[in-house]
């Protein structure tokens, strides 16, 4: 590998969400709830021009999973085989990032983003914010 | 903020791609190269299962970016007003994390996937893969 790392993420924000346990988290987006994105007041000027209806990608840093999980069943189905982490959107892989695409549908605040559905618990840190591409 | 971090990433693999520098990357997969994403063997478990036609999303740590960039021109167009970097697809922003939808064209080896359109130069750490989702 050139460059072995490793690299140091610090969090830009924190999920609100009325998710409060793991096994509350819908899987991949299906009915999940609203949830307020808080942005670090020390990032205000990277949210700058966002605005109501916008489509983001948020990335979250999943805090409760397991790094040393290679292979999974599937949203949890144990009819479908054991597949490799990097095939499946499970918390539980060696890097555990959660991208979210999402709609803002309010800006609360000055660093506060109302968002239409996310499925990270309560206190998940985000890393990152990106616009969605129609192809992202 | 709930948990203020640091977290710690370790690339799982690295991209192997024609781009050989940041000024040929095209913006956001327009003309993108065909690229190949070398898996550290030590993650092969979690390759399980992903085969050709697989869609993707690759995570790569966007090793160039200048992490303290907080606005920008959008795709380097100075005619767009200075946009903060979370509204953007720009690599400079303060967690350098870069996510590419991908589709596998082969499995050229037991840790090698050649993927269609990646707009990320050789040498590139890939931090995470997951599955893409119809609403990614």
């Amino acid at each position: 590998m050139d460059d072995p790392g490793p690299y140091t993420l610090r969090p830009i924000g924190v999920v609100r969400s009325p998710l409060r346990a793991v096994a509350d988290a819908p899987n991949q987006a299906e009915g999940a709830p609203k949830a307020l994105i808080e942005i670090d007041p020390a990032f205000a000027d990277a949210l700058h021009r966002i605005e109501e209806g916008d489509e983001l990608l948020v990335l979250t840093w999943l805090h409760l999973a397991d790094r040393d999980v290679r292979e999974t069943h599937p949203i949890g189905d144990t009819s479908i085989p054991l597949t490799g982490v990097f095939r499946t959107r499970s918390p539980d892989r060696p890097n555990p990032i959660g991208v979210h695409r999402v709609t803002v549908t309010a800006i609360e605040g000055p660093t506060s983003l109302r968002v239409d559905a996310l499925e990270a618990i309560d206190g998940t840190p985000v890393i990152d914010v990106k616009v969605a591409l129609r192809r992202p």
